[in-house]
């Protein structure tokens, strides 16, 4: 196999990271988890932000291990490195990933905190312990920072702040909280021409800036609530490309992660369609096709996607990440050599291609930095 | 060329055909058009569904013709058959399209309509009409109905007098109007067990049931607007299959129109990727596979989208219909021929795969009645 990299990985902070790090004035802010009465709940100030119900089989609803596997499949085993470096890479090892980027766990709810200043303050406590935790291991864990957008100065002066720090990547919610400018609004230019400049790729994980995640409460609810966010993905992406951010901005690379990734050729062919079907209502005019925007600047990460690979000539093979979201239920631990070994199965793709879609590809756009591999251009479709 | 069945054209009904038809009593609620100051506006009682701003230019504001045309294709031209047979069929020869299902412009609107009664008769005043307008030409033209859904015993009652004039289709919103229960409901077993029996195909046709089809108004809102209707497709779709009402009723077909098809494939992929994800919190549990049910049951229509073809194995070719979309500005007309010509260039695909999406799954599917075509059985794809 390949060089492997996954493009979604998460790691838990301490429980106590805010909690015990916010100044006073702003400790009521602080994101953490709680038990209330039968539920496991994540809390900032008096807002709740996500409840789970707690069962006797906790452990098991983490795993995969009810339903039926496919022949191949292990059956789930608990993470060693959800929060120490150690079992992380012996996990990786079984798993066959040479390398990943991180994000958090708890910091993926710091899209609602409303007050700027804790929000600020959110950011940097988790990038700098963020920082801390993997700066020994930039060979194998690409640091990814957390960023703020209730005050897009705020925004600029701590993307400063990472690219000292050496970081290459950073968060935006994908879905902007309740108030906040959305992506098509200019208000957003300084930040992405300061990103271009900095080469630092944004990266809209999926669940963030979203006022709860269980939209649907019904039947289908689980399936739905994960399934729909892909939606969540393509807007985002819509905005920034048909408001023309992208287009003006050609330095700003975006990287959606786990909204899946085969809706991201279908919206490139229905903006090219509506772009040219309804030219005289369209505003901005942009100097590329909405197509041409994606092939250069939009990337998508995904666990089990082949829609994408099929259809990868639409907006070509670079746009596509894979990824395994260890530690988490829905991505492919313990299976990773199981899955990767299926993916590409009955499609014509070539070894450099896969090579990309593996690994290479999220290699280059994240940065990687790593003694003898070569990630230099993406190999000819 | 082979058969072609566009799945998607549209017919303009007499402007006064709610005025003039609907009872005194319930005249109010009249789905019309009217200009206001500089706007033409559809209303139905105090209430303006949709307006736009009419500009000197207006018969311009339908076409293609401002932006740069690829070489080949031609400009746009006025349609002779927006409410007529003669010219429809003389515009349908100039295309190469054989037949189609025909759906229409102001009923488009009546789930605006929150009173059932007014709701019920604009239904049967539409189908009348439509009915007799097609009757003598169901060898060219499939006719489709339009059900109410304020009160499902109404749908039923018109669903059954629907079944016994011929009709083989019947449209449902694609969007739920407000306080009427979303798809994943059990109230609405009982239409779809009917529909099943009767053999009525149910028609979700994009912007129908949404409260406005102008979403977004900032920069890109012209392009957002008409690609995120991809969106109501895929969540309508998620809603019938997660919730369980296509697996509990196997004879039910749903056929999403212009919400395009490349999405489609990304959908199956990614529920059953979190049916399995997290299958304990699953419920109801199906009894296929959500991408099994879709191959079953679902397909969609398209104008350019090629990512779809590319794709097919995923839920395979039979769900994909190409469809004109005439007259309206972001159809195919006047390049129909142009456009198909194009459609399959460099994707891998047998002629009788080509024929199925470009004629014979729409004809298969929608019940075309027509001397002479075989239409029984998908070919293999």
């Amino acid at each position: 196999m390949s060089f492997v990299f996954s493009a979604d990985g998460h790691i838990v902070e301490p429980a106590d990271l805010f909690t015990a790090n916010l100044p006073k004035s702003l400790a009521f802010h602080a994101i953490r988890s709680e038990v209330r009465d039968d539920f496991r709940c994540t809390v900032s100030g008096d807002k709740i932000i996500h409840r789970m119900r707690m069962r006797p089989n906790m452990a098991d609803m983490e795993a995969t291990a009810t339903r039926k596997l496919a022949p191949g499949e292990q059956p789930a085993r608990k993470a060693l490195g959800h929060n120490n470096i150690e079992g992380r890479l012996t996990d990786m090892r079984a798993e066959g990933i040479d390398a990943e980027i991180v994000f958090p766990s708890l910091a993926l709810w710091t899209y609602h905190i409303e007050d700027p200043e804790a929000e600020l303050a959110t950011c940097q406590i988790y990038n700098d312990w963020h920082d801390a935790f993997f700066r020994a291991h930039t060979d194998v864990f690409v640091r990814c920072g957390v960023l703020p957008v209730r005050d897009l100065g705020n925004t600029a002066l701590e993307l400063k702040r990472l690219a000292s720090l050496g970081f290459t990547t950073a968060m935006l919610p994908v879905v902007m909280p309740a108030g906040v400018p959305t992506y098509n609004n200019e208000v957003w230019d300084p930040v992405f021409a300061l990103a271009a400049e900095l080469g630092i790729v944004f990266v809209l994980h999926t669940g963030t800036g979203q006022e709860d995640v269980v939209v649907h409460r019904g039947a289908g609810g689980a399936v739905m609530n994960y399934t729909r966010q892909m939606n969540d993905g393509a807007d985002a992406i819509m905005m920034l490309v048909a408001g023309g951010m992208l287009d003006r901005h050609r330095g700003a690379r975006i990287a959606c992660i786990e909204s899946g990734a085969s809706w991201l050729p279908a919206v490139a062919e229905r903006m090219d369609e509506v772009y040219d079907a309804h030219y005289m209502m369209v505003r901005p005019k942009l100097d590329r096709m909405p197509s041409e925007i994606i092939r250069d600047q939009v990337a998508c990460s995904f666990q089990y996607d082949r829609a994408c690979i099929m259809a990868r000539s639409v907006v070509g093979h670079q746009a596509f990440l894979w990824g395994s979201d260890y530690p988490h239920a829905e991505g492919t631990f313990p299976n990773t050599p199981f899955v990767l070994s299926k993916l590409f199965d009955g499609i014509e793709i070539s070894e450099g291609e896969k090579a990309d879609i593996v690994g290479l590809n999220a290699a280059r756009l994240f940065g990687l930095k790593r003694a003898g591999l070569s990630v230099a251009g993406a190999v000819a479709a």
